[in-house]
């Protein structure tokens, strides 16, 4: 069984065929700056593997149809194709953000669903209208073929309504509903499972928390296996410091800038979501440029650090005091599996709570699961990478037994 | 020496007036409704104390100027007053909500330090124009008597830059002093001294986190009797489950509410800090009619208070990681002293941070510094009743000997 998974984005398609028998990688890619005057496509055959060879297009794209014609073209090629036909291809998992409070499970694609996920543009303006768009190609390219929409947010469909309501107005809710819906949630699923494995525990009686931390970033409690709380909230934009996002901050910055600045709430909501965050502190955001300026002596740089390993210290802490028993720190995605220093900053000063780093294990370079506690840590700290690909693919495969 | 307490608000004056051998209240008030139509004055002789004498005004009160002639005519009146003439008034203490980060200690006001408070106005738009004309008035009519500041934001002071900095473009905090104050200092700081007496600790070894509780909420970490993290920000808006605030919230509302019910700024500061918390989720802001609510089987009020209570525990257990070792939790203010359900809701399951309530003890109605905590309970209770106008008084009289 071949799966093709789709992230489709405003002006972007990211793509992956998984042959599910053995979960291997066939091919993967990312279509670029759809609808520019010049699109890029970088095709990767057998990604990572020996055989790894890579194919890079440079022209016009002036859709997400031209797009995708692109990539079934070089997927199928007589030459370095993967698979004979599009026929080979048994089913297709498309990512989605924002399920908004409309969908508790991944689902097979309908008319139906694409209408709710319309009805969700408000609640993900940024979003949605991207992945529509990549559906909507892939349901007329594909038309026999089984769609399957997996969501950010499905995972923490099982949060309690003490953590994902707001004490705003109730009708907001009801009407709106503004709520925390989180997100990230197919990585904080998918390496809930692994953790549970890798701890050797039925993942019913397994508490985390799960530390997702890349470009974006969220922090997710887990009991019994389920989300209970996790750091974003209505949209992407609260809870940790992120590369360009400025997570928790008082919402009264909205009035005083307008104020003071005269800015609009459309140049605020920019502010806060792509020039804040490690951006806005020191002017950087990427974490390898943050370690070389703070090795330079760079005090805005060491601020950003101090500032975000504060604020994960302070989320480990909350998510203690509402699981009770933890049995693990899960650290994932980029910064969480590459970035020693970074899981320094979340753990440190925390022995109290039971949460003891090994030094020398958390600085090895190994890839892969690992247990990077101290022997005598009562909570272990684990690195799990993330693979939502996968998990899409794997949730795909399995509604389509199911169905 | 008698001490006259002064907190000004934008139409009216809240005084009290300390004879500081004993710290006795002498009399004290509340002028409201400056500027209407129809003022009233509550005045209060000797308030709580066996000969307690009240007096009611009802009259036109144009300006602060007006309120205060009317509180000097009744505190040096023949038959009812408490002193003799104004020159028994040793000095005004004044409470100021916002001293930004131009005032880390109380201080004498001068024309320097009115200055200061006007250049505060953008951060303290509701708050600092009626204390400066409190204070104004208060110099005019008492010209040789010193006039002392005492701000909300200066216990809070000793916060480090990773706790008191958010992750904004830094330009906002060098150009316009964003970032985290935290207010109820006064409090926090009273509460602080009186539990580390009832510890009997030395403040300078004591950790805690102090929960003032009240109409509006705040929570600090106390390391070693200085404030080193609170939940109010630039604004008392951020943090708790408040009456009618918010807390803290995706800023992302902002932009969401502009869009789908174009709302402007205004409306929505106006909403998150007036329309919003208990208020916003079940109607109510009294907490005695919540719990008459809950008992009704409301469902709403019941929502409430389980979500009040579960952001309370998320910033103990934020707090605990933090400090380290935690000497107690201190309750204070309204709620905080005399709601023993918010009290269970703000602890219950933390037993394995070493948090544990004696039921009996906190039930009990006993007025007054006290433990409710289970003898076996790691971390101590505390109900610590708060008395901002006396730490106020206080800081006054210490000015005085310090000059």
């Amino acid at each position: 069984m071949d799966i093709l998974v789709i992230n489709s984005g405003s002006s972007s398609i990211k793509y992956q065929l998984l042959d599910m028998s053995d979960e291997r990688v066939l091919c993967s890619g990312t279509v670029e700056r759809i609808g520019e005057a010049m699109g890029v496509l970088n095709h990767k055959i057998a990604p990572g593997a020996p055989g790894e060879d890579k194919i890079t297009l440079t022209e016009p794209i002036p859709s997400h149809e031209a797009g995708m014609h692109l990539v079934i073209g070089l997927i199928t090629d007589a030459e370095h194709g993967v698979v004979k036909s599009k026929a080979d291809i048994t089913a297709i998992g498309h990512r989605v953000v924002q399920g908004g409070d409309l969908f508790d499970q991944s689902c097979l694609v309908d008319d139906t669903v694409v209408a709710g996920l319309e009805k969700l543009i408000p609640l993900a303006p940024v979003h949605n209208p991207g992945h529509l768009a990549g559906i909507r190609v892939a349901r007329e390219l594909f038309p026999g073929t089984p769609q399957v929409a997996v969501f950010d947010t499905v995972f923490h469909q099982t949060m309690p309504p003490r953590a994902y309501m707001y004490a705003l107005p109730y009708e907001l809710y009801e009407e709106l509903k503004v709520r925390r819906y989180g997100f990230h949630g197919t990585s904080h699923g998918y390496v809930t499972k692994e953790a549970a494995k890798f701890l050797g525990k039925p993942v019913e009686e397994t508490n985390l928390i799960t530390l997702h931390l890349g470009n974006g970033s969220s922090m997710c409690a887990v009991k019994g296996g389920h989300s209970v709380d996790t750091t974003m909230g209505i949209t992407p934009l609260e809870g940790l410091i992120m590369g360009t996002r400025s997570g928790d901050v008082d919402p009264a910055v909205y009035p005083l800038l307008a104020q003071a600045r005269g800015m609009s709430i459309q140049q605020i909501d920019d502010m806060v979501n792509k020039q804040s965050g490690f951006k806005g502190i020191c002017g950087m955001n990427d974490m390898r440029d943050i370690h070389d300026a703070v090795a330079a002596g760079d005090a805005r740089a060491k601020l950003a650090l101090d500032m975000f390993g504060y604020r994960n210290r302070k989320y480990v802490g909350s998510y203690v005091a509402v699981l009770g028993r933890v049995d693990a720190l899960v650290f994932t995605a980029g910064i969480g599996e590459n970035d020693p220093v970074a899981r320094v900053l979340s753990c440190r000063g925390m022995e109290h709570l039971g949460i003891k780093l090994d030094h020398e294990r958390n600085q090895a370079t190994e890839r892969g699961a690992r247990d990077i506690a101290a022997p005598d840590s009562a909570v272990r700290v684990l690195v799990i990478p993330t693979n939502e690909e996968l998990e899409i693919a794997r949730q795909t495969a399995g509604l389509l037994r199911d169905n």
